[in-house]
């Protein structure tokens, strides 16, 4: 049996694994590159991911207590100089709206030269200057605080090479904002939300990550600290997928965000951020998909059972057709995962066999072929996504209807399960702690090849190292050398134990043990 | 008792209609104007509205076999070019990005010329054009068809006078986008939405409309029909509250979106959209506000019953808490509308009185108040926003615990009624048939005043005529005159029967009915 991508990811000398991620997210129908460069169109099936993440997520985030708002699209350009260091990070790569009118010259439309701004605005980045803004507005009193706001939204940053979902110049996300009276609150929220987004990343998206702080090079331009989960693809590169920053009063002294204490003085709020984006699509492919496309965890598929019906034309099809619903309808009045089991009949006209194989790309965890037969005995006929192939072998199971409709929400848990316990391992055995020098972390990684795309033929893993914590020059030293192999810190893990064995890059006595990776 | 607002509705010399709608918006912390002129900040209870609008509606769209989609926020401005009357409509007010990148200049941060796009990008007015783009690469053959797209998104259109959620630059809107093979499904498409419309917007919002095709004059620049659903404000003015077009194969042409058909040939598509916007909680607004503020359909309310415990900083203060408590948590699991019923226990650090006006002015539709003796007797104190007051006096009621968790889906579901058929009753005892000529249309609507503002002091309502339906000048002509009224033809009504009378405008044999009304 064929596999289903013409791309597949560790066999054959042309395909790399860019390769085959792409090939993923096309024959998955996730994405496409659309004629505006750098941003993608998200396709029915990819937004149905994207719609359910939010689902979830959104649940998570208001039952830590935030509410969601909406703020402009635009932000003056004067907003950013009011946060030196912030504006240091984003200043390079903002759209910049200068005209608000075209108008028709010889029958060819141009810009309005008259219709100039008076300041240019430039398209949200990230929010953090526009929302400082309401804050200081709405912020008077202790009472007011802890003000605990979310914003799901669209933000644009130019990107020279875009990869659909993984960098694209916009993306969709959610942007957490808060303001609290004082150090030990921003910094409890910080880790809250940090502890949501590890939570929902193994629960949902059964995707493992390891939860830290990263490095002050890597922090948030702005903030005081910045923490992050990081997941390991089928690469072995780092994906960072979702950040929460500690502010400090940064922001709030930039944009006068003050309250009345208790006591009657007036102080400065202390604030944070926090986001996820539409890259934990990307995320998702290169954790679970496969030689055959993608597999997409129970939680998060728009469709979790499929049932394909195998019509020929005949008088019989009626049969199929009605048997095939009420199995849809059976299996949607059963809850997995505290929702309805979202069940399908696909009655396109197409061949069955190609409606199964367009299915197993996009990772339908569960796909049911019923034909006369089944409908005459009360039997379903079924693939499970996630054990497709005994060997090269597809694997169909038979099932009596009522059997497999009482045990649908089961097979979907587990099915989650099954996908979080192969990325688990895979994680859990590739994090080599026996790397006790640059140089071996050298001779581990090899030489990097010069594109960027090249790198990681061979599949390495992370390292994770005792380290001193150097920081300033010494960091930026520590930074360049790894650059040369093509490396970045991580991150520092939480809950971790006092480090073995003195600092990989400088050889003094460790403070901690950090993550070293590729990524993406 | 003091009414909750600065500024009533029809009372006093010096508040206007707009000016109680400003202040309702803002007392019911809907939202607020942004430092971005013509932008608004969608503050949390405005947007909790917004989400359940956005709930309910995406239902309705996916049960008619819709799916989610995510299309570029920027189209390139060739992509306008294509479409000539499309163009025309929204050439005029479009935000133009020229740049990507700023500089620091004297610790100035200004535009960088050399970050100039070769071609000018624009925000997306809406997304026709680059949804026609993906449509024609999509489609291939008929099996391809109907494709029925939908997608959530923020659209920009300059505007020069703003008011929150019924004009601003940008808003948050849905925009539907489907092909077909024929022209009949495609109209087919465009009824099934505006019915769609017509029935979320009075079941949900509880807000009567009249829905109906708009004559010529007011089509969506590329269409060949444009319906609309039309709703009766108090001011006695229309607000067009969802729109539906069937765009025949003007797009398609355009865009080359053509499919194999089952004979073989290559046909053009039909093609149609339609949206409903943020302007819809503008409508909620001035459909259901009062002199005490905002009243919300408990279908659209974030929390249909907000509990206020009655706090003295005395020890009972911990009974009255964990009787609210629980009184939130069996209220949470009764079902009103099909969901679990949102009910929430304000345990902010204000004065009960101040918050239970809080949430008068919010709409919360019920408020419940409880204090130690209620907590010591098992008993509810509660205020309906449907029916707050006797007279001038606040009407409280009070119930048994068990049996008011009880019947709160009944009284729910009774206040969704009851505000429906108070809006039902102004809609359709002020919609006038009796007038016969043009003469006396300006009569009873009198000379309108040069500032727009200044008009509708008095309550007008509609006419609903008969007309001749002019086309090209002689249209024209009839707009004009209209204009000079400040008034706007709204919509021909659908199922209407035979006209009485002759045309209001030319005298001629009428062929149908039209409303006359003025408009947001």
């Amino acid at each position: 049996m064929q596999r289903a991508l013409s791309v597949s990811r560790m066999t054959g000398n042309r395909s790399t694994f860019p390769d085959w991620y792409q090939a993923v997210v096309r024959e998955a129908d996730l994405a496409e590159n659309s004629p505006v460069r750098g941003m993608m169109i998200i396709k029915p099936w990819g937004y149905g991911v994207w719609e359910e993440v939010q689902r979830d997520l959104d649940r998570r985030i208001k039952e830590t207590g935030h509410v969601n708002a909406y703020f402009p699209l635009f932000i003056p350009l004067s907003f950013f100089a009011k946060e030196a260091e912030h504006v240091e990070g984003f200043a390079k790569e903002m759209a910049v709206v200068t005209h608000h009118r075209l108008k028709a010259v010889d029958g060819k439309l141009e810009v309005d030269p008259e219709a100039k701004l008076e300041e240019p605005l430039i398209v949200r980045p990230t929010s953090e200057t526009i929302i400082a803004d309401a804050f200081q507005r709405w912020i008077k009193s202790h009472r007011d605080l802890p003000l605990l706001i979310n914003q799901w939204a669209n933000v644009v940053r130019w990107e020279m090479r875009t990869r659909l979902f993984l960098r694209t110049s916009e993306f969709l996300w959610q942007e957490g904002h808060t303001a609290h009276a004082d150090e030990a609150d921003a910094r409890a929220e910080t880790l809250r939300m940090l502890e949501v987004y590890r939570a929902f990343s193994e629960e949902t998206l059964a995707m493992p990550v390891i939860a830290g702080e990263k490095p002050e090079n890597e922090r948030f331009p702005g903030a005081v600290a910045t923490y992050s989960i990081e997941a390991m693809m089928q690469d072995g590169k780092a994906l960072q997928a979702g950040t929460s920053h500690y502010l400090g009063q940064n922001f709030a002294r930039a944009q006068n965000i003050r309250f009345q204490s208790a006591t009657g003085g007036l102080e400065y709020c202390h604030t944070t951020s926090w986001g996820v984006s539409t890259r934990l699509v990307g995320g998702l492919v290169m954790t679970h998909g496969d030689d055959d496309g993608l597999r997409l965890p129970p939680a998060v598929a728009p469709r979790q059972i499929v049932i394909v019906p195998i019509l020929r034309e005949r008088p019989e099809d009626a049969e199929v057709l009605a048997y095939g619903e009420a199995l849809a309808k059976a299996l949607g009045a059963q809850t997995a995962f505290g929702e309805r089991v979202r069940a399908m009949l696909d009655t396109r006209g197409a061949r069955s066999a190609d409606k199964r194989w367009e299915w197993v790309r996009r990772g339908a965890p569960i796909i049911v072929e019923i034909g006369p037969r089944d409908a005459a005995g009360g039997q379903v006929t079924f693939m499970r996504r996630d054990q497709l192939r005994e060997g090269e072998k597809i694997r169909s199971q038979s099932m009596a209807r009522d059997a497999f409709v009482a045990a649908a929400p089961t097979m979907l848990a587990d099915i989650q399960q099954s996908l979080f316990a192969e990325a688990k391992a895979r994680l859990d055995s590739n994090i080599r702690a026996d790397v006790a020098t640059f140089d071996e972390l050298a001779d581990y990684f090899g030489e990097a090849a010069e594109d960027d795309e090249e790198v990681g033929g061979a599949f390495k893993g992370w390292v994770r190292a005792p380290w001193s914590r150097p920081s300033g020059p010494a960091l930026e030293a520590v930074e360049e050398r790894l650059k040369r192999l093509k490396l970045t810190l991580r991150n520092i893990p939480l809950g971790q134990s006092a480090p073995k064995g003195p600092c990989l890059f400088t050889g003094d006595q460790a403070v901690e043990e950090v993550l070293i990776a590729r990524a993406y």
